[in-house]
């Protein structure tokens, strides 16, 4: 079932035609109207009045002042029913100009990764800024809407076909396979070791850049059910969330993953580095620590022992809340390229009070393996790999050359 | 046929899977690379040589140094062969990070509006900035693309869905009968009235907003022959590109219908704005000037006698250049809500100083009319719409309606 969404006001044509293309496709609709203003042009499955309850405000009174709440509550409707309606979504249209992103764009972001979600709009780029880091596509189109002519028609009908098209392209039949591995320019030796591990162990390694948007994404596709492990080498966004450094993934780092029940294997890569833009960025209270300069727009600054104390307690309290099977890989030598013996940030205090923080609050369950090796390696890689596949189920590569294996 | 660009060294797996997925629906495919290090791992049917060679730049030598040109090159011969095979191609898809979206994007953006672009980029931003004013669509990709598994598979097969379906969308058969209007927002008593004759004429009216984005659209589409006729009412684009506003559409406003031959109806809406910013982006030479705060990001200044007699000269070279049938017709009163008697920029000597400017350097086979009415009124565009509708030949419409009319 196709979401449609929008102003049923200014818009009923657009969208009268947008349920014509898409029913004559085959494709079942659910109209949203979203509309404060004006009267519905157009029969909607869930009016304004039920979004409105949804997002708790009320559409009675449309002075000019009380617009922007009124809006914001629309938007929080319309999320609000999205996710509950998801699992009978197979993809999603809003049109309209930068209120319609503004209304459409929270409930798009919410939406499954991987399910079409189009945002049809003469305001690409505001579009595109309030989707940022999501998987919503922006169409951007070069004519108003304002009624029907050939030129909307087309419009509106390539984005019909898209979302339609799109909804029927099957999920990946071998997915269960894959394997999210987190990497980070400084844990890339171990990184690429690992995945060719995994993969010739018939497993779909990912890689994902634990910068932020990285690891958003990968606990976005974990708590999606899109990841069947988590190969967690880099797990640095945690240093940036503590000192408040730009490649924060949010304070939920490593909690879908613990919270799914999937296998996991952690280690503590690159958090000897916090990211920060332009020297200027860096707050004053950290100006005194070890700092790396990485290009104009990039300071490094490096973790302290008194971090690392911290850092080892938030990933313990994590780790311990895992409900899958856990096992933590450490290092010896250094947590980055950066942070190897000779590196700018070598400081094997701070490594190993993180270290003996995480080590001694972690629960007897959780498997803890001393690789004698710095992180990025290969042989870390490597020796990480192996203690994932042995929390893994044999591929049907691995049945397949020992079938004594069950 | 579907052109996929992108580099063949890092990307060939991504791309061989386009293809074959394209193919497998029925389309034929261009593969192009656009690749600059590393060994194809794809055949191209246009080697990266040739698009070097397009670009007036070598592969050869690809130290670091140099890589800035050589990557503007590859953009600039992907751009020049797009351009050269426009006519066979239906759809385009670009895979990569921000480099793909530097090398797609200027091909992207200069392909014909509507024809179904992809950008397929973990870098959504960045494509979004580089593809600004286009309708080319940006597909962010929560995963990188690094080789094949379940997640990019999916991302890839439903981009291929999508532009093939999208490119499988006929052109509305009612084409060459849309009109554009262009109006602002102190013209859009005119517009819309205007708007609602040629509707009921039978015609297709599609409104653009004269914002810089909105006259270089009429201006595109023009050039793509898909608008049969012009109705330019609100010039006011030329007053930003002669005064620095930040609304220009460049300085070949007006050139394409000009150039095209096609009918227009072209009036001096708003020619008495030029738009700025916040009162600090004003340049001082115009800080004299009357002003009108229109919201803090929005100062409006008004131009003078001098400006309308350098404007009425632009405006009649520009309409002296039409090889098609062309009309004037001027207001009394007034170009705008805002120069209405009355109103914060009512200047009868410059609004006469333009109109005066301009009647005298028209060529004798332009039909020029006076209106006798403010611009901004109703009567102003019914006026402006009968004038163009004079240039038209009789619609379906009409034929019917008036069957004596062969």
């Amino acid at each position: 079932m196709i979401l449609l969404a929008g102003s049923f006001d200014t818009k009923a044509a657009e969208f009268a035609h947008l349920r014509d293309v898409l029913v004559a496709r085959g494709e079942q609709v659910l109209l949203v109207d979203v509309g404060t203003s004006g009267v519905p042009g157009l029969v909607a499955d869930v009016t304004r009045e039920a979004i409105a309850r949804a997002g708790d405000v009320t559409l009675g009174d449309r002075d000019r002042a009380d617009r922007a709440p009124v809006l914001a509550g629309m938007a929080e409707g319309l999320r609000r029913l999205a996710l509950e309606r998801a699992d009978d979504l197979t993809g999603a249209v809003a049109v309209g100009g930068s209120g319609a992103v503004a209304l459409a764009a929270p409930a798009f972001v919410a939406l499954p990764l991987g399910m079409p979600k189009l945002l049809l709009t003469t305001m690409a780029e505001v579009a595109a800024q309030a989707t940022s880091g999501s998987d919503v596509i922006v169409v951007p189109s070069p004519v108003d809407f304002a009624g029907l002519n050939g030129l909307t028609r087309l419009v509106l009908d390539r984005a019909a076909a898209m979302v339609s098209a799109a909804a029927a392209v099957p999920e990946p039949r071998e997915g269960g396979r894959t394997v999210a591995v987190t990497m980070f320019g400084v844990t890339t030796t171990a990184a690429t070791e690992a995945a060719r591990v995994l993969a010739s162990a018939g497993w779909e390694p990912v890689a994902f850049h634990a910068n932020g948007a990285g690891g958003r994404t990968v606990e976005r596709l974990v708590r999606d059910g899109r990841i069947a492990a988590v190969l967690d080498l880099t797990t640095t966004e945690l240093a940036d969330e503590l000192l408040g450094g730009k490649a924060t993934a949010g304070p939920d780092r490593l909690g879908a993953a613990a919270r799914a029940g999937i296998p996991q294997v952690v280690s503590v890569g690159a958090l000897d580095i916090a990211n920060f833009g332009p020297p200027d960025t860096v707050p004053a209270r950290l100006r005194s620590r070890t700092m790396s300069q990485h290009g104009p727009l990039d300071t490094l600054v490096r973790t302290n022992s008194e971090d690392g104390v911290r850092l080892g307690e938030i990933l313990a309290e994590k780790l311990t809340a895992a409900t899958g099977p856990t096992t933590v890989v450490l290092p010896e030598g250094g947590f980055s390229s950066l942070g190897a013996a000779g590196g700018a940030f070598a400081d094997a205090d701070a490594d190993a009070a993180l270290v003996q923080s995480l080590v001694t609050r972690l629960s007897e369950n959780i498997r803890v393996v001393h690789a004698g090796v710095p992180l990025d390696t290969a042989d870390f890689g490597r020796i990480a790999a192996q203690e994932l596949l042995a929390l893994l189920p044999p591929s049907e590569m691995d049945r397949h050359r020992h079938p004594h294996i069950a």
